[in-house]
């Protein structure tokens, strides 16, 4: 199951790819914009990188275009605004831009379709961003996007049949035994302290982290949020199908999805634990719901990959088929369902 | 024509693939392997690049692996070596290796072959080595092998039916009118030129940059260098076929393969003219000549892009097939031919 993360979004351009699916994640983007401008201009100390004459930014978990582009420029064109409003105009940086995803990322479409016109030279990172990707006091802003709420692995025990934890007839964990919340709430905290210190080491002091997320508003339960619901529906449409024979119940029994949407209170107990990141600027940006048909090809894009890689390709038409109907079905369900994303802002301290 | 030269390689591992058929250009790099090491221990001052802890180098033309993560393992072995016998034990710089290549290359198939062994960090740089790639004095170790005899594009005059260095009937210079050969000496002089203003904004003063390509030696001939005899029996092939009917003379005519094969003399007097580097090493590397059969393939997987671009996929084995056949009945004429490669070690001056 470990290696189940390591199936990115859908490459290329075809019918389900994710450049042409994620509309949704881009529209988290444009909510952080005016978030980023305004953490660039308030909370970053160009002084203190003087010695460099080039900002280095990196985009984890940056799939294919053209999300990322938007997202990179965004936080160019506020450096370089930055720079112009102190008049520093004449000692404009060099921007570098490193792009990173796991290895199996389709890493040719995102080169192919680089914007023409961009001012940054780039780089591809392949990797998981659970560990080290860059050296050391390299980078100046790290920025993700819907990506840190994947887990670096399924929690072993969700799995195991001998475990109180085991996530019998699920794929996910919101409505499922506390055990079982717990495990993915362990893994999470895990996954992000790897992060966290990952990414201590590489940004240099002073240097700005952004991420956004899927999130759940504080002191709201997991089976009350949106996307978790999106998952527990599409859990059913296999064990549905489980139940028609077309695929064996061991096998969703086996199969977990290792996405977790936490809160911002859940984020911010794990940085100040960790300590090497001041917490700056931490919002729920509201999250528009996309009409059903629209976000079962936009899931489609983002997890086809590790579903086919599991029970194959010949159920996913009849698959996503299904889960689109229940999206519909459900569609007043979901309307009550609380979405939003997290936006997080820190900043690497000065001292260890 | 000019884009044909953003044909890469053959990616993938298939049958006709450059990391199947890359021995001819490995030998190269392993003839190079002492000189890099000699290099490092002699003329790389450690001591100004104390300020940055990470040791940066870049591969430029990489294509896929394994060659390149040979050549480049080889370098950073050899700063690691001077690092210790320096007794900079504790002090080991952190490694960052850029692989890059035009965008086309294929770099899911880079990424996917990394040697999981590695002791640095990774990165892919899409884009033409005839421009800037990287920041202003980023890298420490520029290597380039068997890919700066690339020119950026074919020189235009020698596909205009109405300029004097016209090609027609062949697709390349060496057994052309004088004109068709200056053409393309000014062109790689041309290129050089930017490679070079490019690389000296990149590396750090006092720097290295290190190039094998196949070369001529001096004061021999084109017509007498191995692989421009390789070159022009391929394009007698075009020429058979296009006396067959199989594809257009015209077609022929406008099609030259944008590569020079220059020799060391030329290449000081391009670096020296420059500026910005200073000559460290220069040798004329024995190129032993692979049988005709292994390099027919070698051939194919280095040029099948271009040439299935200009004249579709469905010539191409019988192309190759006769190319095969070819060699083998020219291998007493090729076995006199004139077979090394250039080793060049350049080092960036201190001032502008």
């Amino acid at each position: 199951m470990a290696d189940l993360v390591a199936y990115p979004m859908n490459g290329g351009d075809g019918l389900y790819s994710y450049s042409r699916n994620s509309n949704f994640q881009r529209k988290a983007i444009d909510a952080g914009k005016e978030l980023i401008k305004e953490a660039v201009s308030e909370k970053l100390d160009i002084k203190s990188f003087s010695s460099s004459n080039t900002f280095r930014v990196t985009d984890l978990g940056c799939s294919v275009g053209p999300n990322t582009f938007h997202a990179v420029q965004n936080i160019v064109d506020a450096v370089e605004q930055k720079y112009q409003s102190q008049g520093h105009n004449s000692q404009l940086p060099e921007f570098q831009v490193f792009f990173s995803d796991h290895t199996s990322n389709d890493f040719n479409a995102l080169f192919q379709s680089l914007p023409p016109d961009r001012r940054y030279y780039v780089a591809g990172v392949p990797g998981s961003f659970h560990s080290r990707l860059f050296p050391k006091a390299f980078l100046h802003f790290a920025y993700s996007s819907y990506a840190l709420q994947c887990l670096s692995k399924v929690p072993e025990e969700v799995v195991d049949m001998n475990s109180p934890a085991w996530n019998k007839g699920r794929i996910h964990y919101s409505k499922s035994a506390d055990q079982v919340v717990k495990a993915y709430t362990a893994q999470y905290a895990k996954d992000m302290e790897c992060f966290l210190n990952a990414r201590a080491q590489e940004i240099v002091c002073g240097g700005l982290m952004a991420f956004v997320v899927p999130g759940r508003p504080n002191g709201i339960p997991h089976t009350e949020v949106f996307v978790n619901t999106v998952i527990e529906l599409l859990g059913s449409c296999l064990m549905d199908m489980a139940k028609k024979g077309i695929i064996s119940e061991e096998k969703v029994d086996c199969f977990n999805i290792p996405q977790y949407t936490a809160s911002l209170e859940e984020v911010e107990v794990i940085v100040k634990a960790n300590g090497y990141f001041s917490v700056e600027i931490m919002e729920n940006l509201r999250q528009e719901k996309p009409p059903p048909k629209v976000f079962a090809v936009g899931v489609r894009s983002g997890m086809e990959g590790m579903i086919r890689k599991h029970f194959g390709d010949e159920i996913m038409d009849e698959l996503f088929d299904s889960f689109g109907k229940k999206l519909e079905e459900s569609s007043s369900v979901l309307e009550s369902k609380k979405s939003v994303s997290l936006f997080v802002l820190l900043k690497r301290r000065a001292t260890e």
